[in-house]
């Protein structure tokens, strides 16, 4: 699973023989690694002339065809533009080269192991090495990989910063022939922001994650209490057996059904906070926390569709369980032994059954709302279709999901052999979110609010009305 | 899960400093809302210079930097192009603009928010405001979040319409630098059509969701008269809570096998259409209705699969259902105390398991073919792998899900107490399509008839020779 | 499931108006199909002018609005380039014109049905045809869906050969203006070798498929051979049903396991060979069996899935099997007639509670994995993030499913009724290789093992230093 030597295998299989146009611009590359060798080809396809510099240029392994290599000082006098293509540990060599870059661009592509390994960014570091060099900081966010086979919808976007407005414009028209995005991020002093772009680890996954760890960490802790301690201390029963599958399987609903319902409540409190402040525009903006909530909405909702699979797998293997076929053997045995006669109660097959099935329902909207945010389909629908699923297909899957669990507890909280040391059920906390959401949702919903929160949306004001054009701008 | 605030953030965060070459044209943008903003700076990402119009040019919140605010009159003066991003409630004020705007483009991007809310579309109004101006209709179908994020897989395409020929020509060409593919859609009048398109939800799911719904409905209520009220009148028996699992477990498969089988019905008509024709081309094509038939079957595969997932999470829980165990273990007492023995039977043990075993299989396949149904991956396969896939796998499928459901029926139609009140069964009604499906293209295998049909295929008239060439293209 | 119709209703429901500017050059088109027509709309759109030659220009059905249709000769005569968009078997009519293709750039977009049909390429024996025009063979990996719908993720890619290279950059130019991304192959002897990408059907799955074949059939017999052979010949037993449920969910785990771990074990051998050679370039690449391995990891991995969802599948459905009811019943019927009673046994409960949790997990991940390799979420990883997922959490799941393996044999080894005719079970055979696998990543992780391993990929050099920097290229 993982793309590693594709490069080695094109280059053996593609042989592309391009033929550029001899009035075409001549290239410079420094270093034939991977990513030099992946450039150059990228370059040729798009009919720039490439040349190489290298140490050993006649054993400096296969380069891609059409392009030659001749030594740094060479291939620096060459050309205008020069890639630096070499890890930032030998850059000093290129001091003794500073007369043959005099004036040319140089492109650093570099990247860093780790955040913070060197007090000032290589492209930085690069510039003060040479400085009468126009060093842009570019290409650094893409993958050799990425540069074989051309830009697709991630990787589209090159960032690139440097103190030459010039010098830039040349390494942005080269990026935009390579079928790139621009983007300018200013001066040489944003080359350590852009130096750490690719060490980023799921940046946006992090307040996401760290919640549903803290989510789980509570309630397992607070589920064991009640269930296994207690019993122990209660009736000298060793329960333990039940943490890998019985106190995982209530967990994991109630870590999902709260997340679900955390995706929409700011979708809530950002209506409330509207049509409090009567207008969308008043204090410009909703305060940073919400922002910062709204953004992690998507990454919320996965996570609780990954705990409620989770959910869904434990509870389909119950059957099959060792505990569970002892426990219903045992109960057939004894109403047996005791010549018990139990009745068919239709109220629970009732209850059970819709339970089962308000949980089913749940869960395959549940895994709409997931397939519709693939990026592929997500952006394959238009807005409307989009907000549809997510907004209105979202509150009904939070919909059936409480109902579900409304249905699990049933008349159980009428029975005090439910609170276990007078602690409510995980379920019960489980419930508080979700029907809040719903409830103040359902008041959104009420004509009147609605109808004014449109108005606001669309640029309505309480008080002024000069300026009413102004206001109703396209959102 | 929801974009909406990504341009505040993007904003925030990027702050490119784009250095736009100074011969770029200025281009105008009426209105500062999020779709301006975020026009403005993919505009300047592009190298267009980019002047704002507002009437407090102020006051009007963060614009992409690089840009500046004048007011709407300065603005108009500026550019030969001005990008209209107000709310068609707002246009009346540009009417004493008139002067200044008379001889340039205007683009409207404007949408409404219902179809028909206005007697003539946004554009025309517009254009009946300031008859000197050259109205164009374009970029209405994008959202903010596409023009922030570059154009993708769906968002390619900018459809533009327009009385002058010279002023559509301006705006392709910008269009065309941004990233987009575009359709010229013709005269103004197109607009209203244009303006209606990203209203669309999901047209080319209607007509297969309204089957689906026609379907299930059918039979549901088929499946209560037989399970529920057959039994109330028959036995005096409540049976009434197995409408929500047993029940709906009968109709989800019952729909799903015959949707499946409509998406390869179509076809095979098709074949059987060609073969006695003759010939691809005699009668130009396919009756309409085919046309629109074979045009859903991607919807109507994916819905059969949503049923066919919901029959497997329902047939999953079956075990841990109170009515499920209430029987097994009645079923279990009862044998002890009537004291008989039940011999384990070999042929039911083979039935069951080769039931269970298609079903999987069957189920396996249908998700693959769903996979493989996604954008991403159908892009990512050859046309001969793409339609190995959707023909023979999804014939396949077809087979399993039939043999499936045969062995589900096994020899229950030859005992009398099935069809009660003379009716047959569910699964008995929903073997007829694909039975017929299946059959069909059996014949359609035999060597003869496809050898035919691929010759009629490739181009070849039964009766006229000579113009063989003109027919024989590739298809 | 099939976009075949496609072209005719955008057709139907598009009518682009594209107004071309007059400067536009003129491009020849012969042929009117479904090929033919969506190039020459797609032409079209990107500002071309397009002519069709066709043998009956009056009756040639619907074509593009704004192209026509005339003689072969006229439109010969009218462009310099013309689009071949006939089949092979049609191409001697050509000779015909030869006095009028003189010259002239022939774009050959033809393909076969079957490969090795015809002894010379289709684009060769055009060019014997014509010698005197400059053949192209270009366009051919095309749809004329992915014509419709422009470029595309993977339909970016044109792929062109010819000898004149002249010819072969006018070609690559219009591409380019079409968006698609050049390769170009060299001279026409390539073109046999283009006509036969489309005829590929997944040719990297090829050998992981007869992987699984192989190693399904092998397991399947020896599970055979060993649990209904077996029985039958020492206990006169006839279990041949189990085959259809039983058996199948034995072998399915084990090919899963086995080809999960042959998806670590090349990179594990790839970092012992660099730890031995002590460099990364010493010898230039790896063995070819080796990179072949490899590049078939994700198609290994994804099949490695498909067999444990398949498990999954299995598991899921064991209550509700006949044969596992008669046996629960009978064994609780069992028990009560011979009055025994079984204890709870607490280490059975946590052993195979943990077993089923192990499996959960594993498949969770496994499942990650699955969805992180669909192009359109790879492609919104950064590497870092890619890897990973695909390293770090791929172990993850291996270790998973591989304690699910152990957890479920547990102390059976020891009991020599395990061993039937002196053979180890199936699920012993199948941890070998996942066994081997992780004890040697344990090893690799390794402080000191780690540290060179890393040092080594960056370019270090066990004995000289002086070539440091050239070796030290970014990978």
């Amino acid at each position: 699973m993982c793309f590693f030597f594709n490069f080695i295998s094109n280059c053996i299989t593609q042989k592309p023989h391009r033929v550029p146009a001899p009035e075409q611009p001549v290239l410079c590359i420094f270093g034939t690694g991977d990513f030099g060798r992946s450039l150059g080809q990228r370059l040729l396809q798009s009919g720039y002339r490439v040349v190489y510099g290298s140490r050993r240029p006649h054993s400096c392994g296969p380069l891609p065809p059409g392009t030659q290599a001749t030594s740094h000082e060479a291939a620096a006098q060459f050309a205008k533009l020069v890639f630096l293509c070499i890890h930032r540990e030998n850059y000093d060599f290129l001091e003794t080269l500073a007369p043959q870059l005099k004036g040319k661009v140089l492109v650093d592509v570099s990247n860093n192991l780790k955040k913070n390994l060197y007090p000032e960014a290589n492209a930085e570091y690069l510039q003060r090495l040479i400085p009468g060099a126009h060093v842009v900081k570019a290409f650094n966010t893409l993958s050799a990989w990425a540069l074989q086979n051309g830009p697709s919808d991630a990787n589209r976007q090159v960032y690139l910063c440097g103190n030459s407005a010039e010098a830039k414009q040349s390494v942005a028209e080269i990026a935009a022939k390579l079928g790139f995005t621009v983007l300018d991020r200013g001066s040489l002093s944003a080359a350590r922001e852009l130096e750490d772009f690719p060490l980023q680890l799921f940046p946006e996954w992090r307040l996401p994650l760290r919640l549903a760890v803290g989510l789980t960490a509570f309630f397992f802790f607070y589920e064991v209490i009640r269930g296994i301690v207690y019993t122990y201390v209660d009736q000298k029963k060793d329960n333990s057996f039940r943490i890998m599958v019985s106190i995982a399987n209530k967990v994991f609903p109630i870590v999902s059904l709260i997340m679900l319902a955390l995706c929409y409540l700011p979708g809530i409190i950002a209506a409330f906070l509207q049509l409090y402040r009567g207008t969308k525009y008043k204090s410009g903006r909703f305060p940073d926390w919400l922002d910062q909530w709204m953004l992690c909405r998507k990454q919320l909702g996965l996570l609780a569709l990954a705990f409620a699979s989770l959910h869904v797998l434990y509870t389909l293997i119950i059957p099959i369980r060792y505990y569970v076929r002892y426990r219903i053997s045992a109960s057939t045995i004894s109403k047996i032994t005791e010549n018990k006669t139990s009745v068919f109660d239709t109220t629970s097959a009732w209850r059970g059954d819709s339970y089962y099935s308000m949980g089913i329902l749940g869960f395959g909207f549940y895994i709409l709302l997931g397939i519709s945010s693939l990026p592929s389909v997500s952006n394959a629908l238009s807005w409307r279709e989009f907000s549809f699923i997510q907004s209105k297909l979202g509150y009904l899957t939070l919909l059936f999901c409480t109902l579900h669990t409304y249905l699990y507890g049933w008349d159980r909280f009428l029975y005090p052999s439910t609170y276990k040391w007078y602690t409510p059920t995980g379920y019960m906390l489980s419930l508080i979110v979700p029907t809040v959401v719903l409830v103040l949702k359902l008041l959104l919903m009420l004509p009147c609010l609605d109808r004014t929160l449109t108005r606001i949306r669309r640029g309505w004001e309480k008080s002024s009305s000069e300026n009413a054009i102004e206001k109703a701008l396209l959102t």
